[in-house]
């Protein structure tokens, strides 16, 4: 059973006036939520940035196999040291997905080390993601391309390292591409950025966002862990039968 | 002065019915030169398919600096043992700029080691090329983005080695998106691939294609060679104070 | 059942005159199938230089999901249509693993695109093998460090393309360095070099070095496959919903 | 002419009971800045913890070309707000060497965005570097290896991201080895970290560890930098002739 812990700030689903209100009326964590626990090997708990303090803990963190973020206008609010709690556990082996605007949250930046930054418009593009590693098991079962009606459009450059592996390409109608799938190793953990999610449009209902959020935390689940990375050991000289 | 040889198959453009005998009457490789040898610290041989054995020749590539590449319809006709010794020369630190179609050729599947496989399709699709690594000293002068009005359109899957650096991100009208700059070390050898230059569109008359190329260049310049990195040595146990 | 195919050319355990030959009267490919075939979820079938063009096959390719290979004095003996078959089937997803000295065979060096060289001395260093990923799959259940009473030393430069990441460096007492354990992501497939094996060591009967194979095979082992890894589509314009 | 910047904690040189009193008087950096200063096209600044705050303003940072970095004891007596600042003026373009223990420092840490740790051990070890990228800038002009007659031990596992190139491996005496070299891009700027100068033994005085730091500063000064890397810019939707 992979146990998933999905983050969300849950802000803009509050705001009567957005129309996450509508789309997401229980949270954009209740419709990830929703979708992983479909699947017999996954179970879900869920962490609003209200209770953030009592729902990501040590020792909560060293129970969850995959985190989920979701962060956009409170970014800031997000205690430092619940940021480096979670960097931590990621490099002790935990995975980490992070969707959207997550690419200015804390853990996220934090993992990275770099800007994280990229261009952004709200304009009601069609985004059409193509697979660009099809042998990957996060693009497992998705058909060559798919499309969503309207994204926020985010476009290059995108300022991370480069990746381990480019899984989706992003294609705008206004005219911008982004490299939108996107994995890297950090310590022990394995770590996937998914672009789209705006909290404005239905992304996370469409059937073939949720295979990728599904495919990625199977991928993302460590076979093992370590508990001490942050340590410098300081061992004896060791013997041996060399010398 | 840096040492350019650019190769090209030089076949599409002797085909009065191909659109590439009007733009490049006088072959790709001389529209190349002209533009490289505007720069001072810069200086051109061409060479082309059907004189391709004496104008690549050991003696000559280890007085090449960069070697740039443009084929297409003839990859199969290019010699094994030239590909084989300009692999070899940029494991040694030659750098080598692959163009356009040449992600078929010989020496760039070669130093891959991968299928360089992608999609395509000729409709006269605008291409607007994204730089996506402004700091690159290859993207040096560029705006942040750029367009062709006509380019052959190339998709992902793009069966690559994950890029050191992914320099630029095409998009396409027709819908498609394309990492169109990359970079990988190979060896001692600095790689760059750079997908617009399709035959049949005045591509590299381009101030910005003509700029990247250039930039391209210095940036694959070698600092110095080696020149036996296909060499396995056996050397003695060396002799230390320390042991 | 993960279904391996292990690859040993078998010419040093013939030769009386060599240690290997009462080292391994069988073949290596008959030591490492043996304590493969303990661990319940692997199947290992075995192939020699001898029968190469029977027992590696397209269609058994397409049935093997790691192929497993040691080389070293007929390296040029290999066919290089099977190579490239080896090369081609690694980039649709089988996972490979190369020992000891397959860092010069065929289907490792196409696969690299590198010299893949290397500086070597037989002189029967112990080599001890330093975890340097400690939360990696290939070395779950292992110990810091593990040594090797005796093995072929291997040093640095090592002339391969940065790998994804390092598993293992090796220290030998003769005052060499080496990248031991290296991953790539090539195509869709997994590579693992892992440097022990000189046919003169009972290398492959150590219990640490059996435990590094048994992950690698479970860690190259594909989620899944594709079929047409060379082929470069020519789809017509996709029609969307969006423009 | 390349603008460097070094910054030395400078606490280990005051105290008397320490070696390092004795083999640099003046301090690490002092020592630093006079082997650079020899070069033709390198000017120096020093700057120490006791001054940090008037040493890396802003505007100093964004008048450098390449920081070098020596920190030990007092990595938490650096600002966080200074750490954040040479960050962000590395992603912008600026390069940075980080010596030795400085892989804790809060500026490496933040720019890797994993643990940095690694094992140590203070036991005179001889260490043999040997050089595993014989073409790389940063390794011209030396031989195959070099060596340091005495050194603080450090081992793997490091944990850093994958680097872009192992540029040099150590090997010890007392039985570790370790990725003593390794250079990753970041954002705009280059990255170089070199595991030997531990503050009681003469290190920097080495003429070998000397031409490494020279070929270093001369890798990582940058062609030309950008200055809001930081930002996430939201143009508007761009016009083109093309649709």
């Amino acid at each position: 059973m992979i146990r998933v812990l999905v983050y969300n700030e849950f802000r803009h689903e509050k705001d009567p006036s957005c129309r996450a209100s509508s789309i997401y009326p229980d949270g954009i964590h209740s419709a990830i939520a929703a979708f992983l626990n479909k699947e017999e090997d996954i179970s879900v708990t869920t962490v609003t940035l209200e209770n953030i303090e009592t729902g990501i803990t040590r020792e909560i963190l060293r129970n969850t196999d995959v985190i989920v973020w979701w962060g956009h206008m409170a970014h800031g609010d997000v205690p430092e040291h619940i940021a480096a709690m979670v960097q931590e556990e990621v490099l002790n082996g935990m995975g980490a997905i992070f969707l959207h605007s997550g690419h200015k949250s804390k853990p996220f930046m934090r993992l990275m080390g770099t800007s994280c930054s990229l261009i952004w418009r709200e304009s009601d593009d069609l985004e059409r993601l193509w697979v660009s590693a099809p042998g990957h098991p996060i693009a497992q079962g998705l058909p060559a391309y798919f499309e969503l009606p309207g994204e926020e459009t985010y476009g290059e450059p995108f300022g991370i390292p480069a990746p381990d592996e480019t899984v989706f390409v992003g294609w705008f109608t206004g005219g911008e591409a982004f490299r939108s799938g996107c994995t890297w190793v950090r310590g022990n953990g394995k770590v996937f950025y998914f672009q789209p999610g705006h909290e404005t449009y239905p992304t996370y209902k469409d059937a073939n966002v949720q295979k990728v959020i599904v495919n990625a935390v199977r991928w993302a689940a460590p076979t093992y862990r370590i508990d001490n990375c942050m340590d410098c050991p300081n061992p004896p000289k060791a013997h041996t039968t060399g010398f």
